[in-house]
């Protein structure tokens, strides 16, 4: 009687302490911090105006000032924040030819291979900061021989070749931009004899009649530069953190690692390509070969055009700078939601990658916001910016390996935006379980071109078919940004978004802010609206009580990458049934943690709440296996990882789609039982995922 | 005002209540769990009388009857149970021969291979049920040759015979059993170009002037069979769970693994091992090398005796079954204090496993006279009775293979029992966190042979001197018992117990019950005190509010690892300092997590205790490094792993280790520049574990 007695007592002093002491309910922090009154596209556009003054390369002096410009808004809106350094190793153009003898009987030409300053360009004084054009970590070395026309320079199109009867050993191959990483053109040139590559921006994929400034395409002058380093993280520790005095390959293990060209590139305009075009002969190229309405006709060569190209480059151990900024959980700050953004950029960087620094920072200034009405995040929220991206995810990636363990331990997920504004679509791609409250929250967010509508409404277009909402999501098997390290590395749930898909002074002087203040975000709306939606998903992360995860998603994605597997290699005798088996099971212990959460309801208590976020924060970890992918052991996560033929492009189920290509190649009956073994592999994986999200031992 | 008031409100209605409503603490349900209240020597007896009746190998009907056996008793015990069954590679004799021809001249004498039954055994109507004295996973085949004596096989002694000018090619090695593991036996046999292997078991090493019946010591005819099987787990399941229809090596793969003997062997008695040693010529051996008093002299070889042996053996995908039992914590049922034991036996099995078994079901007895009690553990116990531990720890491997994921987030520690009483002296080998709370639970619990004084009292011995603490407890290195995975394989802190350091009658027919009870303990009150033991490092894990884990000593045993390290390597300019700069930092962090448990007391609640709970757990696993030992990745500690030369010998940096094996080999710069990367590389592992120790991001 006395227990009863006391238990009610209890009770109804906690129910009145209530009344005065609760503060209002996360929700109604989560709408204002979407609302007008909290956002500020001045500030955003004063951000990206300071960010972009000047160039500013990973690891130079210019770069280093804009992280403590960073830092300094960070803590003015209180937010613990501080610099974590990595000596890592970059490269730099130290001089650079390109000569051109159209035929035997022809003067040589000397490419000047400079970006023009166009008449009023704010930023003509400091163009000479910009780095000469170049590709990071391109072989150095001369390459003198006749040029070969190889389009976008994929394997098919090597192919393509050889059907044709050209030979491109000991070749110039010429390429064009635009269908896989510039990496990838380079490494399949090689792989096909090539002896150099050029690569040049065809105006028919990113020119127009005009171009900038007086429209938003790019100058014939202009080039896009960018890294030819297909590995992940600085290339002399891979694996391991860049600090202090810590182990480092030699060069020649670096050149053995594979990831490293072994032939020297150069990257170049669409006039400089459009003047070598002229001087290749031999056959006409296919109609999807050609370039556009005004230009010459391609002809694939060799020849007669002899190029001689040189690079030289410098290797230098540079320090990077990652900002962090920390807002530690009340009730949960052992449990961390990362948003991250890149900061270095190869020009100016309006568009990549402080379009997303902008957006970042103006998550910061409305968190403040809230904090002074009185909101405090139930878990750590960590601000992001990271160093070197454009040389090789390398600040990231670092970083995730200093602290491997810890956060494979505490992260809830990582939310990523790199060029948050290049054009008028908003996009997303995320680990599946993300799906369903990346559309939630995309449905809370007004779209910024057309206030009558949410972005979720312009996202749809003007059909309201929901069953094609997952079709609208792409998926982090790419390694285009920082998402990388999180997701193929330690198995963290994670997002990527931007508005637009793709813009035409990617990487190239003209990437300014008044390219972005004329063509990209006049207003500033896409930004602001950005920083709303990413900023709403941390908080959903960060606050709600239990984690908006949906793996049912996720069984329903892995489901349909079975069955186009399926297509593929059922001639070959490969069983896929150990592979429907686990999503299946998966599938139902997607359909058991939802029942969890249900009964959750009526008996909640912080620690079956936290016993159930595990659940579902640790399944995303079970898609890594520990040995990683055959030969590229470095990517963990058995679902998803890059396209060994292209670093941009996303393959599930990677150590199937890699033992598949070998064995299409080799045909041997081992080589297609190694299939069968990469099968089990991603259906044990599976398992083991369902394992954790059902939380019981079988 | 109001608030003031309402939390001055509560604050007392709380005291009220505690003082109305709480149980007894925690520490009086441990003090009353080691009582002789509640302790049952008489039931441990019959427990192992029952257990024991047969002879119960793994995967047969009398192993399955006693897995049931151990499922009734817990279930008994209110501890929800279940059996978890795998299919496994096992193997059974089919035949064996051996023949020794002593010379030419001499006429061939055929051993019957056969352990005699003595008058009056009371397990003589089951005799017929043991297996035929072998090796599981042998080599089946014939072998011809002269015999060598390779005195106990190791490396080194095969460096002897060379230096003694005996060519071991194409002979027949005959050795002893006692210093490595049997399957290394083989293994370094085979790697001398021997072509069958006899493993005698020395009368100096394990006989007596008298043997059982009469005393303890092994019979003449005596065998000790096993494995010689040197990986871990089901051979064709490598890495993953025999569960169901699952992937499986075929035979070729498995003989390529390196973990299966590719000749022969047979293991032979004392008196068939002392009739080859009189028959064998050549030099005298060296004086380490003899026999006891009574023995002939033994002789190198080769020959002139000629060994013809046969085995032929058959793989059975056999069924097993693992019980386990589950008592789900209170506040955290999401995390798992795990107890361990084997079950199947090559023989009858009194001493090995199932003096343990007797010890754990002793423990679910007494833990439900607790509950009756009133008490609930804070977190979930989970009781583990294994099966195929003596075929290479296969039922538990299979277990965490399958559970890997699941496992590696919850599991505090695992806790493994094999022999339990072997002889009368406390043994305990741990990973080094768990130092300190062997020591307080062996200060509580009394010395079953001398009531005067604690466990502690009688293992420190007449000294006092607590210096010599770490010194008495072993590491977990070896591959020994079924921690293996537990530790190795996914990071989890791990022990070992048992009185005794081996028993003369090891597996052989004579470990039966009736050894047990004349020789090894006859009152069982060394079982009591094992479970005494056991079940209250159980209890503390289980319910301790913080973990009681200890760093510091961890950072010291690293510590002193790493100066024997430094004296084998520093003449070849290998540098420790980033060793001793990462011991630092974990010891440094160690401290730190000290202070924060102290700091805790002031302000404690459930998250923060959990959030530092979560920080001693996990450190563990940073140790392990998911690329693996090289060429034996299965292996993912970096601190503890098997000798590569002796299966049951342990290392500190393994990885380490290995590559000096290589580096001394080969004496390349190559070499022993790998020696350097794989200290980076614990190194770096260390680093890791102290940022998660730690708890903060740097």
């Amino acid at each position: 009687m006395y227990n009863l007695a006391i238990y009610t007592f209890i009770a109804i002093a906690t129910s009145i302490s209530f009344l005065f002491l609760s503060s209002p309910p996360k929700s109604y922090y989560h709408s204002l911090f979407i609302s007008d009154s909290l956002s500020d596209n001045s500030s955003i556009a004063n951000n990206l105006y300071s960010l972009t003054k000047r160039p500013h390369v990973a690891g130079s002096k210019a770069n280093a000032e804009a992280a403590t410009y960073v830092l300094s808004i960070l803590s003015s809106c209180n937010i613990k924040s501080h610099v974590t350094s990595y000596d890592v190793a970059l490269t730099y153009p130290v001089s650079r030819s390109l000569i051109l003898t159209p035929s035997s009987s022809e003067k040589p030409i000397k490419f000047g291979l400079i970006q023009e300053i166009y008449e009023n360009d704010p930023y003509a004084d400091v163009a000479n900061e910009v780095l000469p054009t170049f590709h990071a970590y391109a072989r150095s070395g001369t390459a003198t021989g006749p040029v070969v026309y190889a389009n976008y320079g994929r394997v098919e199109d090597y192919a393509t070749l050889f059907e044709m009867g050209v030979n491109v050993s000991n070749t110039v191959v010429l390429a064009r931009y635009g269908k896989i990483y510039r990496g990838d053109i380079v490494h399949n040139a090689y792989a096909a004899g090539a002896i150099g590559v050029l690569i040049f921006t065809d105006k028919k994929d990113y020119g127009g009649v005009k171009w900038f400034p007086d429209d938003k395409w790019m100058p014939p002058s202009g080039v896009q530069v960018g890294s030819v380093y297909d590995g992940t993280g600085d290339p002399t520790t891979p694996g391991w953190p860049s600090t202090g005095e810590c182990e480092r390959l030699t060069n020649e293990e670096v050149d053995d690692s594979g990831n490293v060209p072994l032939i020297p590139s150069l990257p170049i305009s669409s006039a400089d390509g459009d003047a070598i075009i002229r001087t290749i002969g031999g056959k006409e190229a296919n109609v999807d070969w050609q370039g556009g309405k005004e230009s010459p006709i391609y002809r694939v060569g060799p020849g007669p055009a002899i190029a001689n190209l040189s690079y030289e480059g410098q290797q230098v151990i540079s320090t990077i700078q990652n900002v962090i900024g920390v807002i530690e959980g009340e009730e949960e700050p052992d449990r961390f939601v990362i948003l991250g953004n890149h900061r270095d950029a190869w020009t100016f960087g309006a568009v990549d990658p402080n379009s997303g620094t902008a957006a970042l920072l103006e998550i910061a200034q409305r968190l403040e916001k809230l904090q002074k009405k009185g909101w405090r995040p139930r878990r750590t929220i960590v601000l992001c910016n990271w160093d070197a991206e454009e040389y090789g995810l390398i600040g990231s990636t670092e970083w995730v390996e200093e602290n491997r363990e810890l956060l494979a331990s505490r992260v809830i997920a990582y939310l990523n935006v790199d060029c948050a504004v290049q054009a008028g679509h908003f996009r997303a791609s995320a680990t599946p379980q993300l799906d369903e409250l990346i559309i939630q929250v995309a449905q809370q967010v007004q779209d910024p071109d057309n206030s009558s509508q949410t972005i979720y409404q312009s996202w749809l277009g003007s059909g309201n078919d929901t069953t094609v909402q997952v079709r609208m999501l792409g998926r982090l098997g790419g390694a285009g940004s920082d998402y990388a390290a999180f997701v193929q590395h330690i198995g963290i749930p994670a997002l990527d978004l931007s508005f637009g898909n793709g813009y035409p002074v990617y990487h190239s002087m003209y990437d300014d802010f008044v390219w972005m203040k004329k063509f990209g975000d006049p207003m500033f709306h896409r930004h602001v609206a950005v920083a709303s939606v990413w900023g709403l998903l941390a908080l959903r992360l960060a606050d709600d009580e239990v984690l908006p995860f949906n793996y049912l998603t996720y069984a329903y994605e892995l489901q349909k990458s079975a069955e186009q597997l399926e297509a593929e290699i059922s001639v070959n005798g490969i069983k896929l049934v150990p592979l429907y088996a686990s999503i299946e099971k998966l599938r139902k212990a997607a359909i058991k943690i939802e029942d969890d959460i249900k009964a959750l309801k009526a008996k909640r208590s912080w620690e079956s709440v936290r016993e159930l976020n595990d659940r579902l924060i640790m399944t995303e970890r079970a898609f890594t296996d520990k040995d990683g992918l055959s030969s590229r052991t470095w990517y963990k996560h058995l679902i998803y990882a890059p396209a060994r033929q292209d670093d941009y492009g996303s393959n599930s189920f990677p150590g199937v789609s890699d033992a598949i290509e070998k064995a299409k190649s080799l045909k041997s009956t081992d080589s297609w039982r190694s299939v069968q073994h990469e099968v089990w592999r991603v259906a044990r994986a599976i398992t083991q995922a369902s394992l954790v999200l059902s939380g019981r031992l079988p």
